[in-house]
């Protein structure tokens, strides 16, 4: 049940971006299965992939692609398998994904980036399935296929997942549009997570990249739902210069509003993505402050956010704030002075000065543990920095959906 | 329901120190929440504390009366009240518990250390109701009293957990006997763990605390239940010196065969602590070799042992060796050659040269998935080094501990 979460009900056409839905039977008759993205000659695109160092094989042919080609055309995308830890044969499948992509497109297979989402470690004849349900794909491509899609590639989500934002870059109007999908085996350093982006803004050639990075590092990185991060993970801003702007440039007013755009669709994926975490039922945004640098922030943060005694206390509503404390000292700040630790649920202080506020009263602390979002603030008392991550529980449900998945 | 695990129906005396349990009414009336252990003059102690920043109370008082006094006489006890997070007035708490037990020893409160466990954060009268339940105490003291000790300090654990072993030094029989605690917030570093070992064997002055420290290094630290750290763990080395053997100094032969003794007592122990790990239904051995070092291959093992998704797969009794693959690369070994990687279930090959072995069947994995006692061997292919930790499975019952554990 997802925390706070519904689906989109309206996600704009970007121009230069046609879409379509398909079944391929990959793993479940019937399923919508693959996506189709077809972008317009001239669409730049980048990407980044998992840190993972068992990365799937579309994630090692995506990258080659990539690197052998600015001229991407196409983005095929599958569920029900992720073809991870398939060896030989599962790079051949997914290079004859693109393959049979390219030909029906009339490009060249490293204008075609795969991605694939689903079990890892079994086989499938992916490339046959796709080139199977192709002419259907093919025959499907609109501007206006975003929300299938959005609804196409989830797995175990049960909410799909879109967001956008309009904005003015130069006179002319601008579309970004987005969607993602992933639940669980969620934590920084993408996930089991695909999210592609797409803009009709027009940008220098050397923009793609680094604004992604600066988004992603602000989004799709600062989410964690249960520490494990997946073979397969992907996060992809196309731009294909539609909309006719003068091309923006790094470091321009241009850059800084089509950025703040680009961050603020790839925050609510994110967020989207924790609120519809495996067996969620509150959402958790922890911001750590007052701490010496970004990096202790978030060490703290993460440290809070994979306690499964933490999580769990979320999930019973208790203000356990003796597991938060414990919680903050284990993170590995050596010289932690913990008498000057502060801790807030929400607007309610619940920690002074490293043990209970005098003043915190149980009652109080149940009564936001109650809500189904719940931000904690932490202040560290020993410098400036602040970071925010978002997270969620750990309920009966998380163990369910896990322990059955393959079954 | 613990994991091949049963509570130790004999725990032999230690010449020189005498066990008594007494109900206190810390947190429930009538439950025996009090153990004391007093010791004859001239006993060795040694202890190790929690690295958790948030230290609670009897570990800072402990910790001075051990720099203050090398004539340790009495260990006092407590479950119900962690008494952390309870600020100065829990210090106080603390020391006062050490000084009524002095009281009626008749000796100085350095002489007397105080451990406690359960819930953290709770103001607690400590030294009244252990003042008061004294006299009871005082009275039962007996040499034969480790059972009883064993079962006071439970909090969440199932069951007792104690161990012991005998060896001959220099011709004198000599007894190690050791009870411990502890079934969440469980992970190297001292979690929420007591662990309290005593020998009559006679010890060189310098050789308590080594001793100990090689001990829990392989025993208590390779143990994790959920990777939390708790505020309040602590080991205990004792040696009374009665069994009147020449004193063991350090390298010698004799150092060799205590060293071992005392080992096996802890990891007796550990193991009991991660097999009665708040709803654990498998016990799992993780050794990771082929390592380049010992970091390495621990970092590798805690990863697996920490994951909710490769735990959950083992509730399930799921051979999800993806699961596995994932976590080992998402380890944090940049430049791992995952072509190298081999896993074993048991004897059963499951990855061979980072995929799926070619012999592996399903039917095969599942068998061994369906034991109790699962043991995992990953090979790294890149060294020689080798670990070996020990964790348990994620199931609902261990939510539900942990969701309804303050309610």
């Amino acid at each position: 049940m997802p925390v706070a979460l519904s689906a989109p009900v309206l996600l704009p056409p970007v121009a230069g971006v046609r879409v379509a839905v398909a079944a391929a039977g990959i793993r479940y008759p019937g399923r919508k299965d693959l996506t189709l993205l077809v972008l317009d000659p001239g669409t730049q695109v980048a990407a980044l992939f998992t840190r993972n160092r068992f990365r799937a094989a579309p994630v090692l042919v995506a990258e080659a692609h990539l690197a052998a080609s600015s001229a991407v055309r196409a983005l095929v995308i599958n569920t029900g398998n992720a073809n991870a830890g398939t060896g030989v044969a599962g790079a051949q499948a997914a290079a004859d994904s693109c393959r049979v992509v390219a030909e029906a497109l009339g490009c060249a297979p490293e204008q075609v980036l795969p991605f694939s989402t689903g079990v890892i470690g079994e086989p499938v004849d992916l490339a046959g399935k796709i080139a199977a349900a192709l002419p259907v794909a093919l025959g499907a491509l609109d501007a206006d296929g975003w929300l299938a899609a959005a609804d196409a590639i989830r797995t175990t989500d049960t909410v799909a997942k879109g967001a956008f934002r309009r904005l003015f870059l130069g006179g002319k109007e601008v579309t970004v549009t987005g969607i993602a999908k992933g639940s669980g085996m969620i934590r920084p350093d993408m996930a089991t997570m695909l999210a592609f982006i797409a803009t009709d803004a027009a940008l220098a050639p050397d923009l793609p990249r680094p604004l992604l990075a600066a988004a992603v590092e602000k989004s799709f990185n600062r989410i964690t739902v249960d520490g494990d991060t997946s073979t397969n993970d992907a996060a992809v801003l196309m731009a294909t210069g539609a909309a006719g702007n003068v091309p923006v440039h790094a470091g321009s007013e241009d850059q800084h509003a089509l950025l703040q755009a680009v961050t603020e669709v790839a925050q609510e994926l994110a967020q989207a993505i924790v609120r519809d975490g495996e067996g969620a039922t509150k959402f958790i945004p922890i911001r750590v402050q007052g701490g010496r640098d970004a990096a202790e922030c978030l060490q703290v943060a993460y440290r809070m956010a994979h306690s499964p005694l933490i999580k769990t206390a979320f999930f019973a509503s208790d203000p356990n704030w003796g597991r938060l404390l414990a919680a903050i000292g284990a993170a590995g700040i050596e010289d932690l002075d913990v008498s000057r630790v502060q801790i807030r649920l929400g607007e309610l202080a619940i920690v002074r000065d490293g043990a209970r506020d005098p003043d915190y009263r149980e009652e109080a602390g149940q009564q936001v543990m109650a809500q189904a979002e719940i931000p904690i603030t932490v202040d560290l008392g020993r410098g400036t920095a602040v970071e925010e991550i978002w997270t969620c529980d750990l309920s009966y449900d998380y163990v369910r959906i896990n322990a059955d998945y393959r079954s």
